[in-house]
C-alpha cells in the first residue's frame, strides 16, 4: 500500500516538472499568434470591403483608420473633426468630403450596431496581437536568449513549437533545424524527387528573404548552423554566447555574399520522368546533372 | 457643359440607388459571420488546450467556460465559489479540485496578461457573432420575408451572397438555386464526369441533412424549388406567401418520404474511363445504366 501511494506521489511530481516548464505556454502563445494575425487579416480585408458600401469613392485605407472611421460613422458622430483624429489634419478634409459624398447607404439602426461588433471585434483581436507578441518577447528572450538574439522571438518560438520541446529541438542536427516547417515539401522530395527545401520556418528571417535566390539556401544554412549552436547553449550550459555567434555569423554571411554565382546544376531523379512539369519517382535516389 | 453636368449626376444617382439596398450589408454581413465563426472555433480550440497546460486533469469544457476560467485563473481570484458562478453547484467543488491539484503550470505575471488578452478576444469574437446573427435575422426578414420563412437567415443571405444581388438570385430557375455553393463539384461533375452535386448551400437546411441517403437529393430539389417560387415574391411582388409555399412543401416532403426506395442506377459517362476509383471523362456526355 505504500508502495502503490509512493508511486502514484512519484507520478504526479513526474506530471507537474513536465508541466512547469515555460515551454508549454510559449508554444501555445505562438500558435496562438499565428492563427490570430491569420484570423486579424481576413477580418481587416472583411471590413474594408464592407465599409466601401458606406464610402465608395473612398480608397482604401489601413485596417486600424477603417475600423475607427467605421465607429464614427455607425455612431453618428461623423464630422470635420472627428475624422481628423483619425487619418489626421491634412487628409481629413478629403477623406470627410468623400465620406459625406450621399454615394454611399445610410447606415439603419440594426446594421450599425452589427457593423459596431464587427470593428470592436477586430480592435480586439489587434489588442491581444499586442499582448501576444509581448509576451512572445518576454518568454523567448527567457528560454531562448541566444536563438532569439540570433533570430526573433517569434521564428524562435515557432522552431520551438514545430519541435515540440526544447530539449528535442536542442538535440536536432542543424539540417534538421533549416528545414522545421517544410517537412511537406522534404517528403515530396523523398518521394517524387521534387526539388529539396532549402528552409522552413527560417524562410521568415529578413537575411533570407532579402538573399539573391542562388545564395537563399546558404544564407539559411548558415542561419540553421549558429541557432543549432545558440539552442544547445540555451538548453544545455545556459550561457550568453549569441554575441560572439552573432559575429561568426555575420562573417559567414559576408563570405557567402562575396562569392561569385555558383555555376547552375539541376537535380534529376535516377530513372524520374516528367510529368505535367513535375518530376515523378518511387525510388528517391537523386542524381547531378550539368543543364 | 450642361450635358456633361446632367449626365455626371445621373451616373452619380445611379451610383447611389445601386448602393442604397440593404443587400450590400446583408452580403458583407453573411461573409463576416461565416468568416467570424471559422476564427472564433480555431481561437476557442486554442484557448482549450493552453488552459490544459494549467489544469491538465480536468477534461474539456465549453469554450465559454474554459474562457471565464482561464480568466479566474490568470487574475488570482480562483476559489470555489468564483468556479461555482461558472460551471454551476454540482460541478464546481470537482473543478475546483481538478484545478487546484497543483499538477498544472502556475502562470508568471507576462503570462497571465498574453492569457488574458486572448481570452478577452475569444469572448469579443462570440459577442460579435451574436450581434450579427441578430443583424442578419432582421435583415434578411427585411428583404427577403418569404425565403427566410422557408429556410432561414442564414441559409436565405448565404443564397443571396453566393447569386451578388436579389436580383440575380430571384432570376435563377430552382435548378440553378438548388446547386449554388456547389460550383466546385458541378464543374468536376461537368469536366471529369464525377457524380453530379445534389446541393450547395441548401445542405444546411436540417431537413436535407435528416433525410435518408436516397431522398437528400429529392429534399434539396423540393425546397429549391419552393425557395425560387419565395424570392421571386420577395423580389417581384413583395406579397408574403411564405405560408401557402411552407404547406405545399411539407406536402412534397410528405410525398418524398412516403415514396418506395428507388431502384439504384449508376451513372456512367459515355466513353469515360475508370482512374484511380474516378471517372474521368472530357466529352461531358452523360448516360444511365442499370447496375
Amino acid at each position: 500500500m505504500e508502495l502503490r501511494e509512493g508511486l502514484i506521489e512519484r507520478a504526479k511530481k513526474g506530471i507537474k516538472d513536465a508541466y512547469s516548464s515555460e515551454e508549454h505556454p510559449l508554444i501555445q502563445a505562438v500558435n496562438a499568434w499565428l492563427e490570430l494575425t491569420k484570423s486579424h487579416n481576413l477580418a481587416a480585408e472583411r471590413l474594408g470591403e464592407w465599409f466601401g458600401v458606406y464610402a465608395p469613392s473612398l480608397e482604401q485605407l489601413p485596417p486600424a483608420s477603417t475600423a475607427k472611421l467605421t465607429m464614427l460613422a455607425a455612431s453618428g458622430e461623423l464630422d470635420r473633426e472627428s475624422v481628423a483624429g483619425v487619418v489626421g489634419k491634412e487628409k481629413a478634409a478629403l477623406v470627410y468630403a468623400k465620406m459625406a459624398d450621399g454615394l454611399g447607404r445610410k447606415m439603419n439602426s440594426d446594421e450599425s450596431d452589427a457593423v459596431a461588433g464587427f470593428v470592436d471585434y477586430v480592435l480586439r483581436a489587434e489588442a491581444a496581437i499586442e499582448r501576444l507578441e509581448a509576451y512572445l518577447k518576454a518568454a523567448s528572450n527567457r528560454l531562448m536568449p541566444n536563438a532569439t538574439y540570433l533570430t526573433d522571438e517569434k521564428i524562435a518560438a515557432e522552431l520551438l513549437s514545430k519541435a515540440g520541446s526544447l530539449e528535442r529541438l536542442a538535440s536536432m542536427p542543424a539540417s534538421t533545424v533549416q528545414l522545421l516547417g517544410a517537412e511537406k515539401a522534404l517528403f515530396k522530395h523523398i518521394k517524387y524527387g521534387s526539388k529539396p527545401p532549402k528552409y522552413g520556418v527560417l524562410f521568415k528571417l529578413p537575411a533570407v528573404t532579402a538573399a539573391p535566390k542562388d545564395q537563399k539556401g546558404r544564407v539559411a544554412r548558415a542561419y540553421a548552423t549558429k541557432i543549432c549552436i545558440a539552442l544547445k547553449a540555451d538548453f544545455f550550459s545556459k550561457r550568453f554566447i549569441a554575441e560572439e555567434l552573432k559575429k561568426s555569423l555575420d562573417e559567414s554571411l559576408r563570405r557567402i555574399n562575396e562569392s561569385p554565382p555558383r555555376e547552375r546544376t539541376k537535380t534529376v531523379q535516377k530513372g524520374a520522368r516528367k510529368r505535367q512539369g513535375r518530376w515523378y519517382n518511387k525510388r528517391g535516389r537523386t542524381r547531378t546533372e550539368a543543364r
